[in-house]
């Protein structure tokens, strides 16, 4: 099928999400949005290259999803709540049946979180996806990376790491177990932890998401907040998932400090405030791994000893290869 | 020499552009912008990609300066003014010499309209550049392409065409002559029309951007108004480096009509607001080269009788190869 590139961005992209506040949407030179007052606009990218931050021949809707996913995380840890997305899809060929379940995917979360799609551009070439949240926060208070300090606690959301032991999974052939499959949907489908950040507005001190793996990401963080951590490695947490399907305990511990991809929330947040937080409004499960120093860098401890981790993490132009 | 991807973010692009109304810029999760009240948000994204939108090999800075200005030239087709930019950055390596000299020719731009980069990603991968520009418009009043009336004159700004002969010129192994130097500038480093699509606020009935040609862009904002057109080819507008580079007329009659790239204004005005309007006010200068008819397509007129005329235009998923 001979797809113009107006008629895919006519097709599959026109009606991705409604909102009452976009005063003029995909079709024109550029879309006209309102931004309610006292309302602060909150701006974020992200692009996701095939073989690069995704195996090359993931299910289309799995790369819609995650190319959305990955934005949204930002969004949430600045405790915004996202409104409206743009698109710039570049891709070998006009394959309709690919794009209607990159388009399905993409749809589904952005559904899920009331975002409508503005804005889009398909362009032939190497598959790269790009995707521009802009979200909305309230003008007082919003997360950054620069508020921990010494003496805060550092919290993460849900499992980290259960991601990238999906991804090499996926790049082993796949998932033979109901917790290998679980693993390799935490990679392919990751959930933005909107709400959470919405929470952490009124407790946290800092918050970043975390993208390119525990270690590294918790090491920005300190850097940003002039301040370092000690991470207790006995207080990681473990998804059943993970404790299932893979057996050696270093090898879990591995996935939780240096996977990436995971997109949970790391973030810091005061004694006072943490006991103030009914538990009930920690949804996924927030796990205290650490607390923040005054002395730079992050210490990890086992049993109360530091001993030294390799920090790994992404970086896609030190890294060798693919990842 | 070997970068990461935070220290190129770091490096080139955190310092481009400077606003009091960024109240977080680069180094975070996300940016946080202050829109002012009685103003409304208008977002465009555009994508280039090596080998398709320009060639191969072309300097960095005009790279990094066209990257932005297609963009820009989408906030001018609405009347509003560019504010603030986001940079999503796909290399094949990280080679400190391009990066300069790519944030160089962005910075240029920006800076010459105050805009400001608040987001940048840069992740390994084939060349490919998508920025998106944020911009802000009076609430009551922006432009479409959608308000063309039957009766209005039709204007273009500038000389269209020039760009896509200048690509020609690059595609064929340079430009011998001054006239020629100039259409390959024309192409190199296009001149956003902020100024005129803000003063064409008070003036016209629609406005686009002519990015893929002057006929098919034509097209398309008759289309989205509705209505047709009648396009005077007797009239239409000849650059004198066009004329000196280009000997046969019928050749620079089809870089006019079907040369894209040049990012020139086309919009629709009435006969009151045309003559209302100010000699002083239109730079650069507008050529009326037609009129909006009711019947629907558009008609190419010489000497006042419809010829037929290819519409050409670039659509990147019809054309056979790259351009």
């Amino acid at each position: 099928m001979a797809l113009g590139e107006f008629e895919i961005i006519d097709r599959y992209f026109r009606d991705i999400g409604r909102r009452a506040d976009v005063l003029l949407g995909v079709g024109d030179d550029a879309a006209v949005l309102a931004v309610p007052p006292g309302q602060r606009l909150v701006a974020t990218v992200d692009t996701i290259v095939d073989g690069v931050h995704f195996p090359h021949g993931l299910a289309a809707e799995d790369v819609g999803w995650r190319a959305l996913a990955v934005n949204l995380s930002d969004i949430a840890a600045m405790g915004a709540l996202p409104a409206w997305a743009t698109l710039s899809l570049s891709l070998p060929e006009a394959d309709a049946v690919w794009l209607e379940r990159f388009a399905a995917g993409l749809a589904e979360l952005a559904v899920a979180h009331d975002v409508a799609l503005v804005g889009g551009d398909t362009v032939r070439g190497p598959l790269v996806v790009t995707v521009q949240v802009l979200g909305l926060v309230e003008s007082h208070r919003w997360l950054t990376r620069s508020g921990a300090r010494p003496g805060d606690r550092i919290c993460v959301s849900g499992s980290p790491g259960d991601a990238g032991a999906g991804l090499e999974l996926i790049q082993r052939g796949g998932a033979q177990t109901p917790a290998m499959r679980t693993l390799v949907r935490r990679f392919a489908r990751p959930e933005p932890r909107i709400a959470l950040g919405r929470r952490l507005r009124t407790y946290a001190s800092a918050a970043m998401d975390v993208s390119d793996g525990l270690l590294v990401d918790l090491g920005k963080l300190c850097a940003a907040s002039g301040c370092g951590a000690d991470l207790d490695l006995d207080a990681l947490p473990i998804s059943s998932a993970l404790r299932h399907a893979v057996t050696d305990p270093s090898v879990r511990e591995r996935h939780v400090l240096t996977g990436g991809d995971d997109y949970e929330l790391l973030f810091t947040i005061g004694e006072p405030e943490l006991a103030a937080w009914p538990d009930a409004a920690r949804e996924p499960a927030c796990t205290a791994i650490g607390r923040v120093t005054a002395a730079a860098g992050v210490r990890c401890l086992r049993a109360g000893v530091p001993v030294a981790i390799e920090p790994g993490g992404y970086d896609h132009f030190r890294a060798g290869g693919t990842q």
